[in-house]
């Protein structure tokens, strides 16, 4: 019988859905429970409809023991619990927009069949991208986005025995692939275009992750173009090799390719639908340029908070949102995307490095005025056992301290920092709001002044003008300052001194400034510094109500040291 | 020389600040960093000026391994590194307002002695209240709030080689100090006179805390008004007894009281400083009635968001912030104190819970509208080891489905959503609002559809009218609901509705309900359910769109059963 919503659309509607997965299933689950008449077809390409595709990597090493793990939904249990009709290895050919059909490849008869709509959804996501490197069609090069090519992978190490592997590209999939393929043992190289891997964070967090690595045994080649794979020779026994610019010629019987992926548009190019540069293009209701085709996740471009620029974003979150608000959409409810804060977090080993909004290096390039802080706070009280600090940059406008970016690197609860950053810039918060957030606090799990109240206070101090800063990167060979140009003042214990200081520095310890400042010259420029910054602002008070030009050195000595800034260490 | 924030304020003054610890020091250090040149003093009633109250309890059984990592800052590095002038065991005895002093007894001369103040901050804390209870002044009873304290009753476990213990009290101090002296060995009796632990949150959850409690073989006196405390008799051999209403007799040979604090404002009142009902009336620069008088910390009545209404809190983080604040505003900057919204987290052995906000017991007692949904979502991604599901209740006001409260308990990352939803409540976000938080997700951190994401999704299906629901405590012996008035359908597997379900519930498993649904009278109350929810609406929407009067359990079988609310169960 009709029910009360039954007004917002006819009943018996034919709905068909090209994709399954995030954004497909969610919006063919979310339509059914909305609408219990409507004749819903979901056509998945593959051969699974729903399947947890960030878990792929995890599969390779063991880490998730089963690859029946994987699978999220399965096509009885789709088609009986919400009544759909769930067509895996289906491939859409056609869409004819003024006929209202589709046409599909059918697996069974190979013939082309047709299937009319009142409403179809595209969830087609991306493919990854596969570069035009010489040998990169060879047998031993793989991708890994499906669990096909887990178990192509998968196969391939077991009947080859494989013991030296390469992957090419260090975004999240590269580094869980290598990661992964090194817990299993193998002898990995991870190759990235870009100086450092994840590189959407910026170089100094990314060079905690590449400590990590090395430590692990992974091998390292950073801004190295490959440019070559050859295949293994298993009669005459030679390895395959992989030939880059800037790195060493390596052996590797296995590759991955992960250098990104590109949306599923050819499909609605075809159909005349407009496309962006990245996806498709979609409002906020995700519809398309024709209003009775929805498209959702990997494949269309979205708002992006900080800049309103519009981009494809490949992240599963997002993919399910859109899939149901299409689907609320399709049943008359009023919706509205709004936007994404590009959340995104990667497991290195024992390392969590996490992102929203945008690094420094993003907004510099994209012209965004920015200033940022970094601090280094313990997860959790450190008198209580297992404590152990993070690394946290944020980034804000030096207008209004509006929040535009946070990048986060450490060994422990770094992601429900993120997640804390996430929900404030998602609210629009300045630098100043996070100083007044009220966060839990027992000793087990937080400090009376949790890391994020902590960026807040530093952030909200440069702000206000209590404090001026530089940083490390501002001395760096291509930099805006000269170390020269400053009487550098160490302002930690002289043991401390004695283990590493920055070129130059005089060591006057806090407990003592004030009685030594006849050491430091007014008329030269002063920076202070300590490990993480603390002490280094408190110096940075003395000497500024005593009338000198000075700055702190934004995160202290861990800054330089763990940020790689050699040339600026004696 | 004079700096430029100078001009704010004269030059050398006197500040006075009555109290160490989170509040007093804050203030003490923050003052220093904008003031150069003030005389800054704090009297310290005890014998140390900032040490970590909250990790006391830790230190009982061990785990904090050693006394001397509770002390924040020693005197000497207060005073070299912040030229502070910090007097400890000074108790302060009277405010002269009128010629702006204090008097003082030095410990020294036991002499009375005055010092001027141009700004005075009270930071005194609040005293453990100790209820009148016969025997409770006894040598074998205990608070346990200072160091003192603490060392007190390490050395009486120790002379007496103690093994039963009983604590009165089980809100954060009472627990974690029967968490502590379980983990030390004891036997150990927990009383509260609330029907349980935690009593500020809501009884079904409390109830997982009393499972994991007896568990590690504590003793609960729930609802329990001790009236009588004897001590053991060493030389007669016998062990010291607790006496309670609503409890066996209990041998216990150490008393720990911590029935919670009330604001030490006797000070205050003596020098006709208005007082509130539960501690000091401060507006929201932190100054009292007399605007060259601040107070700060668990002292003071300040704002609850959700509310409006003032009281007194006892908790690290907002009193640093008010501390820094009251500084700030004598410097001459512009501040406001926002509120609390009363973040607290609470670790019961494997077992973590907390609280954003109110219970839904609090708010019925203060009349305020609320819904709330119940859901158990898995931490981080069911197909990653080691995920581990979590209870979360959120409340929500019905009129514009704005944050009222969250209450959580589960053994894995509970922390991070407490976190992410105190941020929430303090960007006065809705319920519908949490649907589109994009959290990080990465199989080893989190789902697609975190958590407080599937808080959002349930509550706001409610909010919208996509779904009805009841809760099992409306069907409990005070509810306003008959379980004989509805027509129950358990849509579970038959394998689980054998394992238990509601009393009279008819299996109807969702993959086949709608070929089974005939079975179902159409002239009753519909009440459907599954495990934690999700197929119980799934089930819902088919029953409402055939034209069914139905209802949703919240929080599924589970939450009836977890939530101790055994009458329900067959």
């Amino acid at each position: 019988m009709a029910a009360s919503a039954a007004a917002a659309y006819p009943p018996g509607r034919n709905i068909v859905i090209v994709g399954g997965v995030a954004g497909g299933m969610s919006c063919a689950t979310r339509l059914r429970r909305l609408d219990e008449t409507a004749h819903i077809t979901v056509l998945e390409k593959g051969p699974y409809p729903s399947f947890a595709n960030c878990g792929i990597p995890y599969a390779l090493s063991g880490i998730i023991s089963d690859e029946s793990k994987l699978h999220v939904q399965t096509v009885p249990k789709l088609n009986s619990w919400f009544n759909l009709d769930v067509k895996v290895n289906h491939e859409v050919l056609s869409i004819d927009r003024a006929a209202k059909k589709i046409k599909y490849l059918s697996p069974a008869t190979k013939e082309e069949e047709e299937l009319p709509y009142d409403k179809l959804v595209l969830a087609q996501g991306a493919d990854a991208f596969v570069p035009p490197i010489e040998g990169v069609g060879a047998k031993h090069v793989f991708k890994l986005t499906t669990i096909p090519d887990l178990q192509d992978i998968q196969a391939y190490i077991a009947e080859r025995h494989v013991k030296k592997a390469a992957v090419i590209g260090a975004g999240f999939i590269g580094i869980e692939a290598a990661e992964n393929l090194d817990l299993l043992g193998l002898d990995v190289t991870l190759y990235e275009f870009a100086p450092h891997v994840f590189p959407l964070i910026d170089g100094d967090l990314a060079n905690v992750l590449h400590e990590e690595m090395k430590k692990n045994k992974m091998n390292l080649a950073m801004g190295a173009q490959v440019y070559k794979i050859t295949p293994p020779d298993p009669e005459k026994g030679t390895h395959g090799m992989v030939y880059a610019k800037n790195a060493p010629d390596t052996e590797a019987d296995l590759v991955i390719v992960a250098v990104g992926v590109r949306a599923r548009t050819g499909l609605a190019k075809e159909s005349g639908l407009e496309v962006g540069k990245t996806g498709m293009v979609v409002n906020d209701q995700m519809q398309t340029s024709d209003p009775d085709i929805y498209a959702v996740g990997d494949m269309v471009e979205t708002e992006h908070v900080v800049t309103g620029a519009r981009s494809q974003l490949a992240l599963a979150g997002p993919a399910n949102r859109q899939g149901r608000m299409a689907a609320d959409h399709m049943c008359g409810k009023e919706v509205r995307y709004r936007g994404n804060v590009g959340t995104s977090v990667c497991k290195v080993f024992k390392q969590t490095a996490g992102l929203v909004g945008f690094s420094t290096r993003s907004l510099e390039k994209m012209g965004v005025p920015f200033e940022y802080v970094t601090v280094h706070p313990p997860d959790h009280a450190g008198y209580y056992p297992g404590s152990a600090p993070m690394t946290m940059k944020v980034a804000f406008s030096p207008a209004d301290g509006k929040l535009l970016g946070a990048q986060l690197v450490g060994t422990r609860n770094v992601d429900k920092r993120i997640d804390v950053l996430a929900t404030a810039m998602r609210a629009g918060m300045t630098i100043e709001d996070l100083e007044h957030l009220e966060l839990a606090y027992s000793p087990p799990y937080g400090s009376a002044k949790d890391p994020v109240n902590m960026a807040g206070f530093a952030g909200g101090n440069l702000l206000r003008g209590d404090v001026e800063i530089l940083h490390a990167a501002d001395f760096a060979p291509a930099g805006r300052e000269q170390l020269e140009d400053y009487f550098v003042v160490d302002v930690r214990s002289a043991e401390e001194f004695g283990r590493g200081h920055v070129k130059g520095a005089l060591n006057l310890p806090i407990a003592t400034l004030r009685e030594t400042l006849d050491q430091v010259p007014k008329d030269k420029k002063v920076l202070v510094y300590c490990w993480v910054g603390y002490r280094g602002y408190l110096g940075y008070r003395v000497f500024k109500q005593l009338g000198y030009e000075v700055r702190n050195l934004d995160g202290g000595f861990k800054a330089v040291s763990e940020g790689g800034y050699e040339a600026l260490v004696e």
